[in-house]
């Protein structure tokens, strides 16, 4: 063992203290974090003390005792400070134990206008600090939910022998044609070079030619699928869409699973488990932070989220839910009829009125829905899927893709597509096709549905929205 | 427990025929896969199957008693097939079982053109077929191993209790001037409108701004470290960089981790124990493979990673390191002397001619360093750190960061750095500063460093270089 001078070795993680407290108790030992708050008399004074490795902060009693008593008052709110001292069991207070301190240093100290006093601040304000706001119970609470559901998929997927897949972000393709782009270049915009008919001349571009940030990794991980069965995504994607609501964001992260030899119901299936495994994950390993959201966020969230971990998923075919939603289109704004898309108006319907739970809704008319899902043998349909989650709506869309050159290339002319761009994924069909099956769940809309947030702007460390690409 | 009616529910992966083998000898399964081979004569056949679950292949013998035997002679290399039939086991063949196939149905068939008929195909030809390498030895033996070291990557940094942040792709700021960017922008590049005074006029465009591909997360990823203590990144990051080298990718995937109250010891202790734990698990988790590219990539390979893995890293300082380098530099194409930058002609050396490990060099001249690092007490040197692996060169960079507001502020001065640009990054030096650290690992060179393979574009599933974006 070699003799470290490193600076981490003195130091306990507040996570110890509160998970191996026996052990801890009664020693001196040395605590580093940032002041949450910081009341005192003359005799006395407590900082309350949080070193982002757990949600329940310690508590650090300062004395006439404690060096430098009389310049610890004066700690701003915001301040990083070491303290040493014995760790003490406190069995008549709020919390289990607190730290005598023999001595506080301050790392660095903050301002008397640090702008996360100890007082509620609005959604709107903490937005406008994003670099600052997960100092705060809230996002402390939502940064780790979501650290920890990025994990829990991670974990899901590889315990399974799923591939993980780093698709493309640039990308010379439109994909599906999904939705708006963003173009990516190093052409000067000031001067762009123009061919002699006068177009853009994407010869001088980095890549020779036009080229976009990605919409959906799908069909590249389509061709991964066809080698290793089970493979998942998990990246950035971009819609350019000029979209100001509640749940849109110019750059989200999917995750994009792809299975071969395989078909709905098995996608049906894995997705069912997934989504289950996340939440029983996340409500384990956050236990503090559920209880948070649950008593300041989304009250019944907990409850809801073990209904859902706990029972079947519902299953309905789109020709069925349209039958089902047709009897209430007084209540909606949109009205419902077989051939129309649905709208979250009717997907929390279906989820939240009717099966009050999540459900499946399968079978949508191909006119609706992309090119490359697989064509029912009614010929008016596709084996495509939608889950919808209460509170929600539509959390993953999936479906059976068409395994079948011929059919594929019909659908493709049909919708007048232009093939050429597509013959890698035509070869998928020429060399070897499967029945294959595969969905993309939006990973920003996860983080809201297991923590009862409203905005999509609240769950995304740095977002990007239209007018907005802050730090 | 209800009723599937899913495809999958009969299928047994190759992967459990070689991990249950007793379970499954003797007993009728089914299991589908692409066929690699087909060699057959008169009264018997062999088809070499892959699922993609299990690098080694499962052997399907059909013989006179296997429904349409007559038909099964012509399954083209690159089909999908699903053969039932007994798993038996051969102690006296090559492989330890076989499935004697009472069906063989298929489910895709290719085409005599298949282009990955058995035998050794060029990388240069590979890369053409990004979509159908996969399913050669080579690339799923590549692709298996980056999968499994990014998933060592996040277990490392969940199993300390880091918190994954998704930094933001698109960024408003040049981040640290570290390399070219890709513009990002819904522009009208035929039609881009402009300003009065002839300049684009960005307040057209989606951001209102200005904005670019980023080239790194570890501004954005220090806002989270004085929240949580300990972060990381994992995500894709960009370079416009006009080099079509073996080692540079446009787009690539980097983890940076970063760590709050810490200096650069703790960060190369990190940095140390992460390689460590990425190289064991690659090793534990995917030994056929390993084998694979020690045999036929890289011979040696195998004992340079135990080696790596079983012994502390070497470190010396960068002044130290110079010393050492001048007495050889009848040997470089670039001279070194004290302030020049290291080149991998000089990182190489010091990494496999004199310590023949790892090393760890430190504490560089601060101004070929970036100017966010922290300044020696000698006023003329930084904290940072390179770890240079043998074979490779730098693989990780890193520093101990300026957390001194004032001293930071001089540096940007003196750079001449819009500072408008860095409030936030000021902010963390204002409210509650602490001593931090952290360093950035490219994943590409790690997947390369593990698997030996020779060129950036052969770790990639869909490579992106200069003039270079397909599928």
């Amino acid at each position: 063992m070699k003799e470290s001078k490193a600076m981490r070795q003195d130091l306990v993680d507040v996570k110890e203290l509160f998970k191996n407290t026996d052990q801890y108790t009664g020693r001196t030992i040395k605590v580093a974090g940032w002041v949450r708050s910081n009341r005192n008399s003359k005799n006395v004074g407590f900082l309350v003390v949080n070193d982002g490795t757990y949600f329940t902060p310690l508590q650090v009693v300062y004395s006439a005792d404690t060096k430098d008593f009389d310049k610890l008052g004066s700690i701003n709110v915001g301040a990083a400070v070491i303290a040493e001292g014995k760790l003490v069991a406190t069995p008549d207070a709020k919390q289990p134990f607190e730290l005598q301190a023999t001595s506080v240093d301050i790392e660095g100290d903050s301002t008397p206008d640090y702008p996360l006093q100890k007082k509620r601040h609005s959604m709107e304000f903490l937005r406008t600090i994003p670099h600052l706001r997960a100092r705060t119970n809230t996002f402390e609470a939502v940064f780790k939910v979501r650290s920890l559901a990025a994990y829990a998929i991670h974990k899901f997927f590889q315990e399974r022998n799923f591939v993980y897949v780093h698709t493309p972000l640039i990308t010379g393709s439109d994909a599906e044609g999904a939705g708006e782009m963003f173009e990516v270049t190093t052409l000067d915009l000031n001067d762009v070079p123009k061919t002699e008919d006068g177009k853009v001349d994407y010869s001088k571009d980095f890549f020779g030619k036009e080229t976009n940030l990605t919409v959906s990794g799908q069909l590249n991980g389509e061709t991964f699928a066809q080698a290793f069965k089970n493979i998942y995504t998990f990246g950035p994607t971009f819609r350019a869409e000029d979209s100001n609501t509640t749940r849109h964001a110019a750059e989200f992260w999917m995750i994009e699973p792809e299975i071969a030899f395989a078909d709905l119901e098995d996608d049906m299936e894995l997705a069912e488990s997934m989504l289950k495994y996340i939440i029983n994950y996340v409500l384990e390993n956050a236990p503090a932070e559920m209880e948070f959201f649950n008593k300041f966020v989304d009250k019944g969230l907990i409850e809801r989220l073990h209904n859902v971990a706990d029972n079947d998923f519902a299953r309905v075919t789109y020709t069925d839910a349209v039958d089902i939603l047709m009897k209430h289109n007084d209540k909606f704004d949109y009205k419902v009829s077989w051939g129309t898309d649905l709208q979250t108006e009717h997907e929390r319907f279906l989820t939240e009125q009717v099966y009050k739970r999540p459900v499946f809704v399968t079978d949508y008319p191909k006119e609706i829905k992309a090119f490359y899902m697989k064509l029912n043998p009614d010929g008016k349909t596709v084996a495509a899927v939608d889950c919808l989650v209460p509170g929600i709506g539509e959390i993953i869309g999936g479906s059976q893709r068409e395994d079948n050159y011929d059919l594929l290339k019909k659908r493709m002319d049909e919708l007048g597509m232009d093939e050429s761009q597509y013959d890698f994924y035509m070869d998928l069909r020429k060399y070897g096709s499967t029945r294959h099956a595969g969905f993309g769940l939006g990973f920003e809309r996860c983080v809201m549905y297991l923590t009862g947030m409203g905005n999509i702007r609240d769950v995304i460390p740095f977002p990007r929205t239209v007018g907005n690409c802050e730090i």
